[in-house]
């Protein structure tokens, strides 16, 4: 079935077409819609609820929406919902790069560096029915940057049983173990339960 | 494995141990474990969450916790969360009778009717980590209550492909098509792939 991924990433939308393998995935570009959710959620899940329902609003079939972030404990789990805008609060947005260096300079020489990405996917079917997975990736921040792979903050996250960041896994690897990965690995599971899950 | 199930009821613990049929069900009075959450949340899956964290916090195992209400169309959706609080805002706490008739004289003559009862569950694994079902089960609001099974809302809310209320199924009946029954088999379906899901 036609299963709608709020996003408009391409890189994305790949991802997930290998993982529900058994349904075509469309996003809004693919269509033209025009598709601007105000995530105005206090949570992880209530945000990528906030888009899957405006996108359900239009579309009026199974949307899938998700929202990640990056919780660092010494930070009391900061800039979690908030890591997409982070330091862009009084002006211009802050790319990637100037995003890290505001957090290695928020953590300092704090010697507790445990952080985590989360990522929360709802699989949204309509009439208040949905699924939902979130999950992590545990690792520690580093003193800098390292690895040239991934995005956003990958090159700050370092995972011990890896020996590396998340920027210096290859995509298969990162698509294996990660947040985004794993949520959509459990609900790609309900989604080819059987008609009993639609 | 063990997981914990944030009720008092009995009941509801005993229809999950046949859906979780792989696992071991607790409770907190089996253990004489004092839980106590404030449910503070503006969705049902707000406070499935907050009566899930809270339990956790206690056992330090996986939890489920679930959060049910009946949304009525020409109310907007109320009663809502609020469904066990219904009518009992500013004094002594109505029974389920009680909340029927005032639900009912709520709605008066309004030939809109339709309604449904919505449940969220979780299941709470730790560190941010959790899966959630929000299923439902659609109905029309009777003109007076019928049946003298189930409990709550159950005797107000006609099913027409089953020609009865809620509250005039079999409990074998109401666990098979009931929004709690059908969230449950789906996070049950998780909690038995394997380890990958804990």
């Amino acid at each position: 079935m036609i299963i709608w991924f709020a996003t408009g990433n391409m890189h994305k939308k790949a991802e997930l077409a290998g993982i529900f393998s058994h349904h075509t995935i469309k996003i809004p570009s693919d269509e033209g819609i025009v598709f601007d959710p105000v995530e105005t959620g206090t949570s992880f899940i209530d945000n990528a609820l906030i888009k899957a329902r405006c996108l359900f609003d239009i579309v009026k079939s199974p949307v899938i929406a998700d929202d990640s972030g990056l919780c660092v404990d010494a930070l009391d789990g900061k800039p979690g919902i908030y890591s997409a805008r982070y330091g862009s609060e009084d002006g211009r947005a802050l790319n990637a790069h100037e995003r890290n260096m505001l957090l290695l300079r928020a953590l300092g020489n704090n010697p507790c560096r445990t952080a985590h990405f989360v990522c929360a996917m709802v699989l949204f079917l309509g009439s208040d029915r949905f699924y939902a997975a979130q999950e992590t990736l545990e690792g520690e921040i580093l003193m800098k940057e390292d690895g040239r792979g991934g995005f956003g903050y990958d090159p700050i996250l370092y995972l011990p049983e890896r020996g590396s960041t998340v920027a210096s896994l290859s995509e298969e690897e990162k698509n294996f173990i990660s947040h985004r990965g794993k949520a959509a690995r459990a609900l790609a599971l309900l989604a080819g339960a059987g008609t009993a899950y639609f």
